[in-house]
C-alpha cells in the first residue's frame, strides 16, 4: 500500500468533531474549561475513540490523553489541546486533536496521538506539554491557581479524578517528530483566499508588567505642580512605546498593551499607583532583542525624568520556535498536491503546544483558515470543506515523513 | 455685651470633637458612612448637644440634623456634614458642624446649625444640602444607590428610621447668609505656615466619561495594520490632553484622569473597548469653558483620525460658587485679629455643601490647615491649637455679620 494515497474519511472526521462540540456546547461554540466535568467527559470519550482506532490510550496525572500506536518507534507524534477558552470556539485545539486521530485511523500505524491539557491556561501555562517534556515540577503544580477564581490546581486535579496518577513523559528515541494542526486564528488565509498555512516558526511572546508608583491625593486640592500622578506617568510611557516601536520592529512584529490599572481608580483621586501589561511578538530573536532594548531605554528615560518611580518586570521571554525544514517541505508538497497554489508559508503569531514540543524534537504546524480571522469567541469557525482538506494534507505529509529517514531525536535522561 | 469679644470654649469644642470621633473610630480616623448605625447614633448625639445649646433640633427625612435658634430671623446658618468617607479622617465635615455648635453656644442667639447628610456621596451627591434647597426630588431618592454595593437609598433610609419623616427645606426670609468651616484638605496653608484660609470661591468640577470603541482581537494573530485597538486610542487622547492643557489653563486649574478601563483587559487580547474618567476644576467660568472647548477639539480630532470611535459624555458641569465679599471681609478682619499675618484668601479645590447653599443665600467658607495636606485617609489631622483658633475666628466673623446690615435673601416659593 502506498501510504501517500491514503484517503481520510471526511464524514467520520466531521462527525467526531461535532460530537466533541457537544461537550460544553455554548451557542455555536463551546465552554469547556480544563478539568471541568464536561472537559473530563470529553477526555474519556476521546480515549475511547483512540482505543477504537487501535491506539492504547491513557489519561495521565496532568490530564494529557495520549494514545500510543502499536509497536516500537520511531513514530510521529500528532496532537493539540482539547479544552477550550471560556465561551469560545469549537475548533481551537479540538481540530488538531481530531486530525491526529483521523490520520492515525487512516494510516493504521506509526502514529501516537496526544491531547495536551490546559494549553489555554485556565490553571497555568501549557501544563500538559510542559509535563510531557518533564518541565513541570510538583512545586509548579502546588503553585497552580485558576486564572479566574484563584482556586488551586491540586483541588481541580483531585476533583477531576487525576490526583495520584502517573504523569507520562517523553520516551527517549520513540519519536521522529511532532506535527500539530490548528485554526489560523488570524485573517491572513481567509483574506487571501488560501486554504493551507505551513508554519515556519511560532513567535516568541515576551511579556512584561510595568508599574508606576506616585502619590495618591485629592484631585481638587492638590496643585498640578506637586502631583506625582502615576496615571500620567503610565500614559506618557505607553504613548512613547507607540511612538517609537514602529521604527524598530519587523514587518510581522506585533505589540500590545492589553491591560491598564490605575489605583485607586476613582474619578476624583489622583492615582497613586498604575500598572500595565505589555507584550510583543516576533519570530526573529534579533528583532525581539531590539524591541526589548527599546523598552528598557524608554523605561530608563521615564525613571530618570520622574516624578514617579517606574519598575519593569519581565514575565516571560521565550525563544521563538523554529519549525523543522523537512516537515515544512513535506507539508508544502502535500498542500500543493491537494490545494495547488492555495497554500503559503507563514509564521504563527499565537502560541501553541508545538513551541514546547519543538524543544525536544523536530516540529511542524499546519493552519486552516479562520473565517474572518475570529478566535477566542464562540463565533469562531472554519468552512467544513477546508477542515477536510486540511486533514487530508496532514495525512499525506505524515505518510511522507514516516517514509523519510529522520534520525530519532536523542532526549536527555 | 459686645458680641465681638465673645470667647469660645476651646476645651469644650475639642472634647465634643473627640466624642464625635468615637462614633465609628478607625485607627486615628473614623469610618462613619451615611445612614450606618454609628452615623445615625452620632446624629442623635448631635441633636442632643444642639438641644443643650438652646437650639431646637430635628433629624429630617434625608438625615439632615438642623438645630434652630430661638425666635424669628434673620439668622446665620452654620454647618457642614457629619458622616465621613470610608476609613477616613476625624475632622473632614465634623469640624464645621462642631464649629457651628460651639459658635451657637458662645453667641447664645442668632444662629441655626446644620449637619448636612451625605456630602461624601455614599448614596448620591450632596443629598442633604440639595434636599434643603428643594432640589432633591422623590424620584432622585428612588434612584439613589450605594456607591460601593449598589443597595438602594430607600432601603438605607428605612433602616435608619428616616422613612416617612418630613424633609426640611429652607425657610424664606430666615437667613442672612451661610458659613461653613472645613479642613483645607490641600497643603497650601500648612506649607506656608498659615493658620486661616478665607475661601473666595469653590471650583466648578466638570466631569466627563470618554469611551472608545474598537475591535477586540487576538494579540498574536492580528496584524498591526488592521487593528482597531481601543487602548491605543485612549492612550493617544490622554497624552494629547496632558500635552495641550498646560497652555490653556489658569494658574490654579487642575485636571485629572482618575480611572482607565480596557475591555476585556487581558494581556493577550487587543482591547475592543476602553473608557476613561476625566475631570477639570477652576473657579473661573471662562477658564472652565476654555478647557471644555479644548477637550471637545481633542475628541473631535481623535474621532476624525480613527480607527476607533470616540464618545464624550458630560457627567457634571456645575458653575463655580463665588463666596460673598461681605463675608470675606468679616472673615479677613476676624483672622487678622486672632492670627495677624497668618491668613490668606484662596479658592477651594474640593466641593462643599456651601456651593449649594450659595445658590440660595450669600455664603462663605473658612479653612484651617491640614497637616501635610492629607485628606480622605485616616491619618488626616489638624493641630488642636489651629482648630481652636479657627473656631474663634469663625465666632468673631459670625458676631460681626449678625451686627451687619445684610438684607435677608429672597427665596423663590
Amino acid at each position: 500500500m502506498s501510504l501517500s494515497n491514503a484517503q481520510i474519511d471526511g464524514a467520520r472526521l466531521l462527525a467526531d468533531l461535532h460530537t466533541l462540540r457537544g461537550f460544553g456546547a455554548y451557542k455555536t461554540g463551546v465552554h469547556r474549561p480544563t478539568y471541568s466535568k464536561v472537559d473530563m467527559q470529553s477526555r474519556e470519550w476521546l480515549a475511547e475513540r483512540m482505543r477504537e482506532a487501535g491506539l492504547t490510550p491513557e489519561i495521565d496525572g496532568i490530564g494529557n490523553v495520549i494514545g500510543r500506536g502499536e509497536g516500537e518507534g520511531p513514530k510521529l507524534l500528532l496532537g493539540s489541546h482539547s479544552e477550550s477558552q471560556n465561551h469560545a470556539g469549537w475548533l481551537d485545539g479540538a481540530l488538531g486533536v481530531m486530525f491526529g486521530l483521523e490520520v492515525a485511523r487512516t494510516l493504521g500505524r506509526g502514529v501516537d496521538v496526544a491531547a495536551w491539557a490546559d494549553e489555554e491556561g485556565h490553571f497555568g501555562s501549557f501544563l500538559g506539554s510542559r509535563s510531557f517534556l518533564g518541565e513541570l515540577s510538583e512545586a509548579d503544580i502546588d503553585a497552580g491557581r485558576n486564572r479566574y477564581d484563584g482556586s488551586p490546581l491540586r483541588g481541580a486535579l483531585e476533583a477531576a479524578g487525576l490526583a495520584g496518577r502517573r504523569r507520562i513523559t517523553i520516551e527517549p528515541g520513540r519519536y521522529k517528530c511532532y506535527l500539530e494542526a490548528h485554526i489560523e486564528q488570524g485573517d491572513v488565509l481567509d483574506a487571501m483566499g488560501l486554504k493551507i498555512g505551513v508554519v515556519t516558526a511560532i513567535v516568541g511572546n515576551w511579556q512584561f508588567r510595568i508599574s508606576f508608583e506616585g502619590v495618591q491625593n485629592h484631585a481638587g486640592t492638590t496643585r498640578m505642580a506637586i502631583r506625582k500622578d502615576a496615571g500620567v506617568a503610565l500614559v506618557r510611557l505607553a504613548s512613547e512605546i507607540h511612538r517609537r516601536f514602529p521604527a524598530i520592529v519587523a514587518e510581522r512584529s506585533v505589540w500590545t498593551i492589553g491591560r491598564i490599572l490605575l489605583t485607586p481608580g476613582a474619578p476624583s483621586i489622583v492615582p497613586g499607583g498604575a500598572e500595565m501589561y505589555f507584550q510583543f511578538r516576533d519570530t526573529d530573536p534579533a528583532v525581539l532583542r531590539r524591541m526589548e532594548h527599546e523598552l528598557h531605554e524608554i523605561v530608563a528615560e521615564a525613571q530618570a525624568a520622574g516624578p514617579c518611580a517606574v519598575k519593569l518586570d519581565t514575565l516571560t521571554r521565550p525563544a521563538p520556535a523554529v519549525m523543522d525544514p523537512r516537515i515544512l517541505d513535506a507539508l508544502d508538497r502535500a498542500a500543493e498536491r491537494h490545494a495547488p497554489g492555495l497554500h503559503q508559508r507563514m509564521p504563527s503569531g499565537a502560541g501553541h503546544d508545538a513551541q514546547f514540543l519543538a524543544k525536544a524534537m523536530p516540529a511542524g504546524m499546519l493552519f486552516v483558515p479562520s473565517i474572518g480571522g475570529i478566535s477566542h469567541h464562540w463565533t469562531e469557525d472554519t468552512a467544513e470543506p477546508d477542515i477536510v482538506l486540511g486533514c487530508q494534507v496532514m495525512a499525506d505529509a505524515v505518510a511522507a515523513l514516516l517514509a523519510t529517514d529522520m534520525a530519532p531525536v536523542p532526549v536527555p535522561g
